[in-house]
Formats: C-alpha cells, structure tokens, sequence
C-alpha cells in the first residue's frame, strides 16, 4: 500500500475539472466529478439540524438509489437556509449537469460551500453546468483543478491517493477535500470527495465511510462550529476489477486501511489549513478508561480558544490543556496526569502526575515553534487512546471571519 | 426595590480591602472580605474535575460550617494543579488571615485566580494577610479596593449593590466580581462574591444562590473554558434584623429577586468585559419547546466563534446563528424560525420563517455597530425562553492569551 500523486482522478474511470463559472468574484468555482460507469455511492452529512439544500438531495439520492455518475460541487454559496427556492435551485443545478452528460438527474450528486442564505444563481450555475462537461478529463491535472475549485478560505488545495493489490489487480482510491472554517465535523465534514475503482457492495461502502470517518474527519476541529453543509461523499466503481468485497473479510479490512489512509491524511490537511492557521496542533491521549473517553478529552484540548492562542503564542502554557481535560465531562484524577509535547524539534515532558516538572521554558518554546505540533497527555488509567487534529489561533482567523462576507 | 453604589461593603457590618503584597509586578493582588459577625456562608463552584486548592478548601469548609467571617483572595496565581504542596499553601494562606483577624482558621475562606500551575509565595501572602486586616475598611472605597485587587486581565472592576426593606428594615445586598478570560461558568463563576446584612437560613442561603446561578452566571461565556477555579461565594450576617427567612415565603422570593439583580448585573459587566471585546453580545431566545432547549440554544450561539467575530466586524452574517442552533443538539424546524438584531440603534427582522427578509445591510451594520448589542430568536414551537451574555471576537483575544504569562 502507497501514496501516490493525484486526487479524484487518480482511480480508474474517473474523470474531473474545474472551472470559473462566475458565482465567486474572480477564483474558481465549480467542480464536477465524473465516474464513466455508475459508480457505488456512499455518504456521512452533518448533523446540524439546519441542513443545506445539496445535503438534503444528497441524502435522499444516496438512501434510494444504488449507483450514481457524478457529483456537482459549487463554492461561494452554501445553499443553507433557503428554503423551498434552494431546494428547487439544488435540484436544476443538478439537472443541468445531467443534461449536459446525458444522465438522469437522480443520478448527479450536489454538494455546496459558501455564505449562508443567499440563493444559487441558476443562470451562471447552469452556464459552468455545460462548461464542466466540456473540460471533463481524467489527468491528475484535472483534479487538481476540481480540488482548486472547491476552495473557500483554504490556502491550499487538498488532495490524496493511495494504491495497492487486491486479487493480483491494482486498486487505487483518491480523495479532495475543503476547509477551513466552520470545520467541526460531526459524522462527516465540509465536502470531502474520495473516488475509488475497487468493486465492493453499497452496503459495506456505506459502513467502511460511517466507521472511518470517527477516526478521521470528526476527530478534526478548526473552531468548533458545525456547518450546515458537511458532506463526505464516497463513489466505487468496480473498474479495478478485483472480486466484489460482499463481506468483511480480509479484502474489506485493506480497503478500510487505504481508506483510513486517505482520509486522516486529507483531515490533517484540513486541520493545518484552520481559518488563520500557522501550525497543527494534534493531541493525543494514551491510558484512558476507554476510547469514547479518550476521543472527549483530546476533542476537549484541541478546540479550547485559550490552548489554541498559547500554541499560537509558542507558550507553553499546559494549565490551559489541564483545564480544557477537566471541563470535558470526562472523570479522571488530575493528579495522576502526564503531559508531554513534542515536535521535530524534541520532546519535553511539561506535567508529572498533574504538578510541574522542572522544564525549561526555552526548550519547551522552541519545540512549540515547530510547524507541527503535538500534546500527548497519559492519563494512566486504562487502554483508551485518541488523536484529535485542530490548528492554533491566530489573529488571522478573527480577521478572516469579522469580515467574511465582503 | 433599588440599585445603589457599592459593592461587597454596601450591606451592614462588612469591611473590605484590596493591597498590592507583591504577587504580581505591580497592580494590587489580595482582597479582603470580613463580616463583623460571624455570616452564615453558601457558594458554588466550579464543575471542572481539576479544581484549584481554594475551590477544594471553600467546598469543604461551607459543608462542615453554619458560618465563616472572612474570605481572602489573591489575583496572579490560581493556585490550580499545585498538588498536596499547593493545598498546604492555601491553608497557610487561611492560617496568616485568620491569625491577622484573631479568627479560626475555619473562619476563612480563600479564592485565587491567575496563572495555572504555579505555587503561592507564601512568604509574600503573608505580609500581604497583615496589611489586609489593618487596612480593612467598611467604607464604599475599600470595596472597591477589593473589587480592584482580584482582576486579572479585567479592564475595569465589578461591583454592584441592591437594597429593598423587609419586616421594616432595610436589607442590603452587594457583590464583587472578575472575568474576564477562560470564562464560561458552569455552576459558578471564576470569583464572585456577595454580602447580605439579611437574616436567612443557611439551607435557603445555598438553594437561593444554586437556582440564581443558573441565570445569571451560568448564562455568560467569554470563551468557552470552564475555569478551574470558578467561585461564587454569598455571606449573610442578619445584622439587617429582619426575621430570619426559614421557610420559602414572599420574604424569600424578595431576597431572590434582589439577589438576581445583583448576580445578573455583575454577569453582564463580565461578559462585556470579557478578554478582548468590544461590546456586549445578549442573545435572548424566545418560542422553545422549553426552557431547557431555549438555553442550549442561546449558549450555542453566544460562544460559536463564527457568530463571535461576525459581531466584532459588525457583520450580520445570520447564518451563522442559525448555523450554531442547528449544531446544538436541540431539534427544531429551522424553516419557522424568525430571527431580529437589537440595538439602542433600532430593532430589525433578518430571517422570517428561516429565510432570509428583504432587510439594509446598512442598518443592520448600524445596529451591530452599538455598545450593547441583542440577537432575538423565535422558534415559533413553545414557551421556553432564556437569556444568554456574551462578547464580540476581536483581534486582542489573540493578543491576550497568546503571551499571557509574560
């Protein structure tokens, strides 16, 4: 099993782009993806009661209907809040995708990321509908472009692919995804897209992406807000030609494997790329009671405003991540706690069972002023272990969003 | 029933001072509360499983206790995640005021707020105990000097007092209190305190500050962290004269009532001037299904970051509200909820029935722009209703707590 260069195009059969439509005053902003045989489909979609328009289709799309073709992407305009005129709009933005490839709209997935309340304007969408067929392509340039137009306050596109054997043939799965604010997944996250040519049942795709996605994308925050759009859609379209996975056997736990690959792998991508970001802090948890508690508490630490800014200020400031343990709801006794942080640039144990070691605060500065950034905290308890992936906060983030609309 | 000025020394037979011992560089850093007469004691505290020192000591003291008559305090160390050593050290803190006071040691309850992790300069503490018991004043100014002595990052000191007549006499009720970071009460507050010449049991002194708390303090949030030092602390001397309250009659509803003033004119001064922030930040929801779902919801909203900062840009950027009531875990039908923004510059409706109005993004910024501004949410499904306060998102939040140590 490896990496390799590419995104959505990278598996066989899949063809993408991305085009500037004329939504977003000048960037990139819509993408299409393209499987060229229908395609197992799958998804996980926030849990905010307030759901967007594209998440509403999608979920009903994807309970009714075993395959799809493609998915539609826009940015600038959540399609959130809308009412019955967004869900009419969703619906004709999909259609003109499907007329344009020739599908039947139920076959074309919808996904949206932008403001809040403002309704899609249909003329550009339909417009960027046929210039997206036009430009389909399935080089890994082609999803780079997708990736690119997917972008909201991203700095950076976000991309992964993995390959490996299965039945003497080569699988591959490849994945985009978005942030970066408003990221605070809840059983999926801020459109993520992962494309693969294994075959396998609708079933076991559905239960491979529920599962995974508790230990990547809902394992992420950059500001504890969950959005109203979170989407992780997942397509399968068998052209690898492996035997169809129908079970959970040993073909099932590779693919979860590469799965898992691919998607911590874009979740950390996202969480580096916070809102205003300059590192990623990840926390991880060993010896406690058990997962669940472990998962609260390393959730608990890294989305604590006041963690957060002192990573940004490269203050080793460990009474704030004590704090943020102790306000979880998880129970534990404070003074059996050990808490470490690490870097490329060493490691430092800051706390011994819950009191001060005698650090040096030099050290400690140096190691947090790393581009990445780990807390580990030993709770001494049990087996439970977690990591959490979040970013610090800087003034960047204020500046981004007191201003976000203009 | 009326406001007047003053604070901790308002009521009959309190003294109050705040010195400079020597804790922090240069601001004043112990207060001193003392009642003549020994005043029956109640408090809350913080629910964090890391409790500071002086939040183990009080919870003890006022189980064991009918009455204390004095409570010190010190600002620039918590005394939090100290161990045994920082429980010995909170008691010699008790011991040098009690032996100041000529009092048991069991008389004086402690509070500290600052820096997690650190241990107290005993020597220093001590001095500080003797200028406190000669400088102890019951004059308006020493209250303020006490109100002064516990800031932290504040901007300006809370202090706040009621009177009203019972039985014929006049009752008095005054209180202090701090923010202004790692805000977010559950509970209690990070270091309140109130004095009452009232006479009043000390079961119904307890219940009466337990039931207050749940809106007062426990409806602000700065920033989402639960202190781990969070204190409100109520004494009552009876020195007023009025029958003593045994029993939940009128006279006790009076005594709530003025206690709610008092409680909720020092949460909003805490929230107002919380670290960074501009402005005040109410979020009041009516219509819930209950009260229970209306202070989930006003809470979610008033402590989502993205809400946060939309305030501070005097954005009116609704969707985020709606978006944080839809990940509050509370289930409503967002396509009837109506949505208004108050200021002393107008009122204005944003969302009818989940959508968005036909409204002036001009106006909407001119509201937004004022001192005190009110977001009102109309689920249109019950009678619960709940009042939440918090602040705008600025740049110097960052600032604050990215060095806060140095």
């Amino acid at each position: 099993m490896k990496m390799i260069n590419g995104g959505v195009t990278a598996a066989k059969g899949y063809k993408a782009t991305g085009v500037y439509a004329g939504i977003k005053k000048k960037r990139k902003d819509m993408a299409l993806v393209y499987s060229v045989v229908p395609a197992k489909i799958a998804g996980t979609f926030t849990t905010n009661v307030v759901k967007a328009a594209p998440v509403k289709w999608d979920m009903k799309l994807i309970a009714e209907n075993e395959t799809a073709s493609a998915l539609v992407l826009n940015s600038g305009v959540a399609n959130a809040c809308t009412g019955v005129e967004g869900d009419l709009k969703n619906e004709q933005m999909a259609k003109a995708v499907a007329d344009s490839l020739n599908l039947p709209v139920n076959a074309v997935l919808t996904a949206s990321t932008g403001v809040i309340g403002k309704q899609l304007p249909i003329d550009v969408i339909t417009e960027g509908a046929k210039l997206l067929a036009e430009e389909l392509d399935d080089s890994m340039e082609a999803g780079l472009l997708a990736a690119e137009a997917i972008m909201t306050t991203d700095t950076y596109s976000k991309e992964c692919a993995v390959t490996f054997e299965m039945d003497g043939k080569t699988v591959t799965l490849g994945g985009m995804a978005k942030g970066s604010g408003m990221i605070h997944p809840n059983m999926a996250t801020m459109l993520g897209v992962v494309t693969t040519d294994i075959a396998i049942s609708k079933e076991l795709l559905q239960e491979a992406i529920r599962a995974d996605v508790k230990d990547s994308f809902n394992m992420i925050s950059v500001d504890r807000d969950t959005s109203t759009n979170d989407s992780l859609i997942i397509f399968a379209n068998g052209m690898a030609g492996n035997k169809e996975i129908t079970e959970k056997n040993s073909d099932y736990e590779l693919f979860c494997k590469a799965l898992s690959m691919v998607t911590i792998n874009l979740s950390k991508k996202m969480a580096a790329d916070g809102e205003g970001a300059t590192k990623l802090f990840e926390t991880v948890i060993v010896g406690a009671q058990d997962k669940e508690q472990a998962v609260i508490l390393s959730k608990s630490v890294i989305t604590s405003s006041l963690v957060k800014t002192a990573v940004f200020g490269n203050d080793a400031n460990w009474g704030r991540i004590l704090c943020a343990m102790g306000y979880s709801g998880v129970n534990f006794n404070p003074d059996m706690v050990d808490l470490y942080i690490e870097s490329i640039d060493g490691k430092l144990k800051l706390v011994e069972n819950g009191m001060a070691t005698d650090y040096s605060e030099e050290i400690a500065t140096k190691i947090l002023s790393a581009k990445e950034v780990r807390a580990i905290a030993d709770m001494k308890t049990g087996n439970g272990t977690a990591t959490a992936w979040g970013c610090d906060f800087s003034y960047d983030y204020v500046k981004i969003n007191a201003d976000y609309r203009s």
